[in-house]
């Protein structure tokens, strides 16, 4: 039993308890109110979470809780699966929503007050009713993490699920994530998922400090809306504006989060979004090059390879850095170079050496908008004869999703270079529009 | 004598000559026409550099040249200085240009069909004559290096050229700089120059390749204008649309890249540009909380610690590279964490080691907007009670200059801290304006 177990049970305290919290920490002590939530699983278990009533979370240390008192007991709740209490609609689709931990579920908690990190339907309903008047749903947690916990061999956990249920016929799948690593995962999964031809839409909320009201609900029923559109694609689903108007469905490959706290941080990068969702149902999509839904089977390549490492090029920057990474036994260096793609020409040398000892190294840009290209001086034509693979015009973060997937099949460097080159789900594109910058 | 000018001396060939050359690379041959450049001082010099008819730079390595071609001799250039050309007039400002290498030199070059990499006056004049008409003006090369290959001690050595000429009596000063790192010598110009009270100028020139035609004059003449005019701080000036319309002049600490290839790439971050400059002297400011120009002498407070890290979190991060840095005896990390600046839960036991051997850690958000908070999430909080540095709304780059500059004063982490968390020169805001959010 983990320590922050023990202490709740030696007190009687339950999840969902109100309590008000003494805390000393370096001789200062703090007070604070919640509702305790029950323990990540994958926590150390040393600190007992508690939901604020501002609806941030905070955690504790078990060892700095001064004293703690119950000022409301958890109501007592009956904890059901929503699909037994009500039948499926035969004239509404069928999706399921995934829950992986992260903001949209624990924030779907606060509205509701509820304290399970479990979402079940039940919950859902109560939170959002609106999702069950469009589709039959079915919520399925499949794991709990904090988003900055995310790893490759989850990414490959959620392909499986996804791919299970669209394959017993859901038309439509959402996996709830948190936002801090959104991007990766849906990147992940647009490489992943072949022959998708149907929606996978992985939605969040932002928890914006000047702005209290979540913005999880409006996330989630567009999330809904885009899942049963005719659409085949992985796309994140996020606010537009900052206020509730509408929101936006983003290409998996080409999505970023680009503010820490806004809820449009949300944003296309060298490319527009496919669509504005509107929570009545309306969707305008934006461009036509996107898939529509098919009848195909999806699989899963699931093939990985977890050591490549995303390192940044700086003024200063050393080749030991470089030379360690070799050193490792890392397949992979994705380089957030400057400019069209740059390094410094000193660490050059070690990048050859990293070729040579069979490491793909793939530049990518620290600009995030724009396009690499080594051709244009000195220092890119050395780069590109050291044998560094220019990313196009793809996110960095994208081209070290894409790094993992391709080691995964090949690590034949010749070879990783025709993949990397490869437009396989929208993450290059062979022009950039004007019109995509700082949108 | 280095390869390149031995093969140049045997075939007669010289800076400024019209050449054809055939080059052989893996069994194909090219041909390229173009002005022969000098060789760049700190290159290796296995590279012929000839300026494109398109003006652009390419190298070729000598080996791989087949056949070279003079189609044109150059014109013996008389290189003098301005300066014993014209007298100053009385009633113009002064001001210096220092020339560091990069793309607004070479495009001068081009525009002027000069190829001296060290542009004088005459050239100056040559290529942009309206600014001999706006200051008195004294051009001065003091290092000719590619920006990528910028680095901490080039920062002091410019930051000493800057401080003495403007303590001579100059009205401001110009450095014409390679736009890829541009942004990091501003932010540490920014710090380094304590008590100034003139305006400090970085210009560069995008190459567009859409767009032949040069951005470097309109953002030269714009330059000028921000140095001449009431001022006292560091500020980048670079165009502010895609077409000739204004420039912007951005805070030297809170500007960035934001474009591979656009001629309004730089933008500022979390923070509104300082002013808006026409060629035709309109200077229109945006904020009333700039420095105004005073008769103060600036001091160069140059004291740097250079074994300093920026590195990225991502899913799948291995803690190996935090411990590889501490052993390697860095002194300070800047991490570029996910959201609210978070990076993996598994790998903070690293980072509360790099803390405890005394190696200064700090957070930023690889979101590049809004605020690194880590007081919202528990991951956050492990990371703050690991002894981690929150960055407020810094930028990742500005905070890995700064903590270069910090160091340099202190290696006590409290210290380190406190200084972080000052604002010495507009890097950190105390609240974000709404309207900054990708403009």
């Amino acid at each position: 039993m983990k320590k922050v177990e023990v202490f709740m049970k030696k007190r009687g305290i339950n999840p969902g308890d109100y309590v008000e919290v003494v805390e000393k920490e370096n001789g200062n002590h703090s007070i604070y109110r919640g509702l305790v939530m029950p323990p990540y699983e994958l926590s150390e278990g040393e600190t007992l979470t508690l939901k604020l009533d501002n609806g941030y979370n905070i955690g504790i240390l078990v060892d700095q809780i001064v004293e703690i008192k119950v000022l409301e007991k958890a109501k007592p709740r009956e904890v059901r699966e929503f699909k037994a209490l009500l039948p499926k609609k035969p004239n509404l689709p069928n999706v399921t929503i995934f829950g992986t931990g992260g903001t949209i579920a624990s924030k779907i908690d606060y509205k509701t007050g509820a304290v399970h990190p479990a979402f079940t339907a039940e919950e859902l309903a109560l939170a959002v009713p609106e999702i069950f008047e469009i589709a039959n749903i079915t919520p399925k947690l499949i794991m709990n993490i904090l988003s900055e916990d995310m790893k490759p061999e989850y990414w490959v956990k959620i392909a499986h699920e996804v791919a299970k249920a669209l394959n017993e016929g859901e038309d439509g799948v959402i996996i709830g994530h948190g936002t801090d690593t959104m991007g990766y995962t849906a990147a992940a999964l647009s490489f992943m998922l072949r022959d998708l031809g149907k929606p996978v839409i992985l939605v969040g909320a932002q928890r914006s400090s000047d702005r209290p009201s979540s913005d999880a609900a409006m996330n989630l029923i567009c999330s809904v809306r885009m899942a049963t559109a005719d659409f085949g694609e992985v796309a994140v689903v996020m606010h537009g504006e900052t206020g509730d108007t509408y929101c936006l469905a983003h290409r998996g490959t080409k999505v970023r989060k680009m503010h820490t706290s806004r809820r449009d941080a949300f944003r296309s990068i060298n490319d527009i979004p496919i669509a504005k969702i509107w929570s009545n149902g309306r969707i305008e999509f934006l461009r036509d090059d996107y898939r529509k839904r098919t009848e195909t089977d999806v699989w899963v390549d699931d093939k990985i390879e977890e050591k490549v490492a995303l390192i940044k090029s700086f003024p200063g920057m050393q080749s030991e850095i470089i030379d360690f990474l070799v050193d490792k036994g890392y397949k992979g260096i994705v380089i957030e170079g400057t400019g069209l793609g740059h390094t410094p020409t000193h660490i050059i040398p070690s990048i050859e050496r990293a070729v040579q000892e069979g490491v793909a190294v793939c530049m990518t840009s620290q600009c995030l908008y724009g396009r690499v290209n080594l051709n244009v001086y000195s220092t890119g034509r050395k780069l590109l004869k050291a044998g560094v693979i220019p990313c196009e015009d793809m996110l960095p973060e994208t081209a070290y999703v894409k790094l993992i997937w391709v080691l995964g099949h090949t690590q034949n460097l010749e070879e990783v270079r025709k993949m990397m080159l490869t437009n396989y789900a929208g993450e290059i594109t062979p022009y950039t529009r004007f019109d995509t910058y700082l949108r």
